[in-house]
């Protein structure tokens, strides 16, 4: 063992589980460890402290030992100013750069703690040329010359620590198994949906086809009628199938009320789109009197805002689909500062790219059939999501019904 | 090729696919065929006739083909009587054996036609000593000198033919895809209980411990009370589940109202088991006031019979449980004759093993949140199943709703 | 009933079903039907021929029913030319449009039957203005004054009729459940892929990152690299986990040979995409020996074609991507021709995608460890796949041992 | 809040994460927390020390949290003897009885700690009459007049601590992801049998009919004939398919080489069956030559103990069967001791069971296709499993040859 570094630590990091993670990395990369200083937080508002001599097997081992546990909330004790270094051309990442997390991050920059702005995970961080402002920035992004922290030194995140109240809906991730009771978590999100329209938040919504197939355009677009979803983010199917089901009644032929296919009813999809085409967009399909119901056009009369990207195994696509993936991002992250909640339905492609955009501290209650499309979001690192094994068909008219029931309360 | 016979068909076997298979499995089995005689129905109500020679590469093989041809509704031209061999011994099938399908069967004795009694798959067909009657018999019953048919000469079957009227709620096997319209299905599963009454046969309920850990006790409580169920196949889970929540308020001791767990509340379960025992059984707990609702409850107040069957993962078991796997599937098969269509829900286990008793004309619906549940039933023979991608929690609510809402018309 | 029309039908339409799908849909809708004529093939290779009339309960039933039929491969008999209108605008699709199959297709056009040109499903089909040819045209391409085919008149299409041999590997859909023998499917793949390059046609792969993430980034490698694979349809995760496995040993930084996470590997996902951009292309870092090895650097050393489209889910993307999703099909497009197999592996996205643009009568085998991937192709049409329910970590070495054991005879 | 109780926990409680349960179980449950001592460890082969005054909002609430925290290992400061009652009536637990948990248990009684002996979920403590020993016993064995523990007080068990070195394999439960690399999995798993082996332990096979379906038959017998595996739990499929499959060559009628479906092959099934009736049990069948192959001829061969349980859904059974659930379990307890490993291979059913019966120390591997099993088993109490989605049919051929290559070194 050559090297040592010593690292602190605070905050409930105790019963948030920190400190065990802290442990168990220092072991499992080969290192050792000695508590220099450990204050524990007698009562369960006080905070811990502790500081933690860490001996790598080798400086290459350390540093990696160090990298780690500086994901889990640890800063150096000596802490300097970050290191920058100007990108060498668009898109071409530096050696060591530090990659984000998408937790809350602060730099230390001219002997000053200033705040990451647009945290989202795997991205850099670029700081403004006057070093006054940091921002996290996703590689498709990086210009030549803009200013990339290098390394973990200087950098401090704060991980989500477990609330001190005894609340309803713990927000922690985790798949809610298809064994629990459907209708006590869907009035859990119910709650969830009017608490945070009460901090002034955003009420997002991402959502694929199958709410359509499923049966449940109806009870959607009412959540939007009824001002419970402020944002869409989908792709060109969910329009697609929407405004077809809303123009014949169908949904990629399917009769939804008898669930029968009728006959020619595949070129309802094609017809639907031509019909906004020709319009010009779905806006003016709204105006012009052609589309009269459903999400997309609850979404238009109470100027909802939506992105619709697009993607290879696309129809049409409709004329306000974003057909570009990279436009199509950057549309996204646009709303993602207002938002506080997402529910991701039936959408895994759709699911994990607005999951990678979000902050940790947003709530994400994703809803899908196929519990593996919960396991997938998570690992994919949007570890906050709280998944639900259900079905779009059922689910919408239970939360709607649940929404109803607490607003008369 | 060496040798030839000729089979003959009739019935709508061009519509309901039955030509079609005859001929594929020729080919598929490398034989060869020449259509004698093939006058096809006109009209829809009209029926076809065929007499096809077949030849085989050798007489094993036109053995193995004509074996094929007659699972699919074939007999052969010249029909004699069925050959019929003792059994050796208890258990031990006679080489040759004539294996059931789970179709209408009719067998040739003295130059009669007489109807094979409980049909069910993959038994054999004991005849009886007066050679007045036959019956569907499973290995475990065959008793050493019963007389047993062998071969396929003088059985003929009835495959499925498909309705010739334009109904609902088509009959016939296939999984419905998690992304069908979910209330569209639900209320087709509603008429056809009310239909099943109106022909005055039971619908019975195969059911897993799910419905009580997913909030559903109470709506399937409903079906029972309401006289919508008429018999219950399930086992120690579902019952010891349904009396811990109606005695504690938890299922495995989890608040099903709250959905979250209840300290000490993993005693519950064994305590249910207790509270019976001590009782004697479910009806004297029933009888003594112990247990006051649920789906148990509702069962032994409408006097509803029920089989419990025992399995290796079972806590305790209840007193009512019958622990002999064998000795549970005869009294299964005693309620069989009186069913006409089966709800299968949330349980791999006792779907097969309900599914392997069922005649072929049983209506059978089976709802799962995993497909794969689904897909297993249909392979196991079980083909006429219709299956459901949904989740116990929000099924049952929902289809009580729509039983209500057709009665209300 | 008020009108009727007469139909007819050749070919193996017994034992292919066709009639059998032809008479159940007339009954679906509510029609009737009369057969006027039926010469049945007597022995295998001996066609049929029907002609049917046709009555519906009012003309647009009528209509209704002989639109299905079309699809099954009926035609009427009173052929006319092809009727043709000219798009009003681009992408505007004219009332009453002809929707194509992914089958074999003939239009009559000057009392000739002329074949249409990259038959794709639900597609319009364009005649060029001198009226020789005709051209499968998906939505987005079509053109203000394209002549474009309304109605099933004068169309003939030919749906796949089952093989009059004896074939080791039917080529029909389905799911080859989870539950058949491993090794035997894919011995049978095997041969597929030896048998498509004897007929001069190519192999295509469509793969996700899970074949990196699972360990068979090797044997994949291998395949192109000994020219069992011919063309490549990926997206950005495959590329850059392949690039990132062969500069750096991980996949979203897990070693893959020891399975465990490597302490800032993270990084190496932005490190692999960024050397890519510095070279300026995936061909450039295998020129400066930059990539050495792997799926990506054996389809620059062999020239085999790929097509990388991006999704809104990409990091990055590398410079190769296509980042616009209705450039990227239209670059997929190009190569459908020559493609006689197409192995899926490990995506729905671009498995779907890819399944839209081809042809009913390439083979097509998909293998994905979740049974409701295949389920989703089939249900968008791409009905011939055969889906195998494996491990893409189990399924590359396995397929790539029995390559080299057939090859060996 | 009215009375407040010390606990006291020892152990490496930081990185095992035990102090994080228990603060947040408190916190959870409403109550409160002082820590009166806590001493840390200050190096990582060091432990550490609290002790925690516990406030309840009452006094029920107070017992609930002390049984709470029971289960991650805290105990009572003032340790008293354990209270005792007696059962009223076999198969009644008595009111406040201590139900166990999986991990090693003491008990304290005459002022000593005695260990508790077959240590199984679920169960109840019964002291023997002479108060010198005490042994986990299932509700099903419980005798009127048996000495059962009560509460938690006198009481301590010992949960799953991380191990200190840095093992190749972590022991510690959660499923594989099917995107983790398959070799490398496999290759852990090879290691850990024969390091269960080095140690004198047991490896068990708790085994469905799929290992045959998916044409694993030879690997798994190799695996039984090499020694790797000690001891079979299974059912009356997997035994019959393995005796289908060595008689004739089919598994249900499948021919396994060739995957094609046998004619007359459905009946082998019972053949087979049939074939052991005759000769009397599985053993006499391979000492009169019947069977001269196959998992349960290794099984004859080598002395292997197996236990077959019967089910509700099975044909025949085996004479080797034990149809009565109850008579099974016990079976299967009896080798529960010697047990070090316990490889679960696509059988839910078998694999809840032997998992409740299992300690926490017992290295448990479970392999299915089907995630959600994996998520059950684990959801049923044995966390201690480590989840492998992957395929039997791959499975078995990959672990044998990687066991073959690790002896080989």
């Amino acid at each position: 063992m050559t090297d040592s570094r010593e690292i602190e630590l605070d905050g409930h990091i105790i019963d948030s589980g920190i400190m065990e993670h802290v442990l168990d990395s220092i072991l499992d990369m080969g290192g050792d460890f000695e508590i220099l200083e450990f204050s524990v937080g007698k009562r369960k508002t006080d905070t811990s402290y502790a500081r933690v001599l860490i001996t790598g097997t080798d400086n290459g081992n350390l540093d990696a030992i160090i990298s780690t546990l500086h994901r889990h909330g640890a800063r150096l004790v000596d802490t300097e100013d970050v290191t920058l270094v100007p990108a060498e051309g668009n898109r071409i990442v530096p050696k060591g750069f530090y990659s984000t997390t998408n937790y809350p991050t602060q730099i230390r920059i001219g002997n000053e703690w200033i705040h990451v702005e647009n945290i989202e995970m795997d991205c850099l961080i670029v700081v403004s040329p006057d070093k006054k402002s940091a921002k996290a920035t996703p590689m498709s992004k990086l210009q030549k010359g803009d200013l990339v922290v290098i390394g973990e030194h200087g950098v401090k995140i704060k991980p989500p620590e477990r609330s001190r109240s005894h609340e309803e809906f713990e927000f922690m991730g985790g798949v809610i198994s298809s064994e629990r009771p459907t209708e006590t978590t869907i009035r859990k999100i119910a709650r969830e949906i009017i608490d945070t329209h009460k901090k002034g938040l955003k009420v997002a919504l991402v959502g694929g086809p199958a709410i359509i197939h499923t049966g449940a355009d109806e009870a959607c677009a009412s959540m939007f009628r009824e001002g419970y979803i402020d944002i869409l983010f989908a792709g060109n199917a969910l329009a697609t199938h929407d405004i077809e089901y809303n123009l014949f009644g169908t949904s990629l032929g399917m009769n939804i009320r008898s669930g029968e296919l009728v006959s020619a009813g595949h070129k309802n999809h094609l017809y639907a789109i031509s019909e906004i085409m020709r319009a010009g967009s779905i806006r003016k399909a709204v105006e012009t009197g052609i589309l009269g119901s459903g999400i997309m056009y609850e979404c238009i009369k109470r100027n909802v805002p939506y992105v619709l990207a697009g993607s290879i195994r696309d129809d049409g696509p409709l004329p306000d689909v974003i057909t570009d993936a990279m436009v199509a991002q950057d549309e996204m992250r646009r709303y993602v500062p207002e938002i506080g909640m997402v529910l991701m339905i039936a959408t895994m492609l759709h699911s994990i790219a607005v999951g990678n955009c979000l902050p940790s501290y947003v709530m994400t209650v994703c809803v899908d059939i196929n519990p593996s499309t919960l396991t997938k979001l998570m690992d994919r690192g949007t570890s906050q999501a709280i998944g639900v094994v259900s079905d779009a068909g059922a689910f919408f008219p239970m939360l709607l019904d649940q929404l109803h029931q607490i607003q008369k309360k």
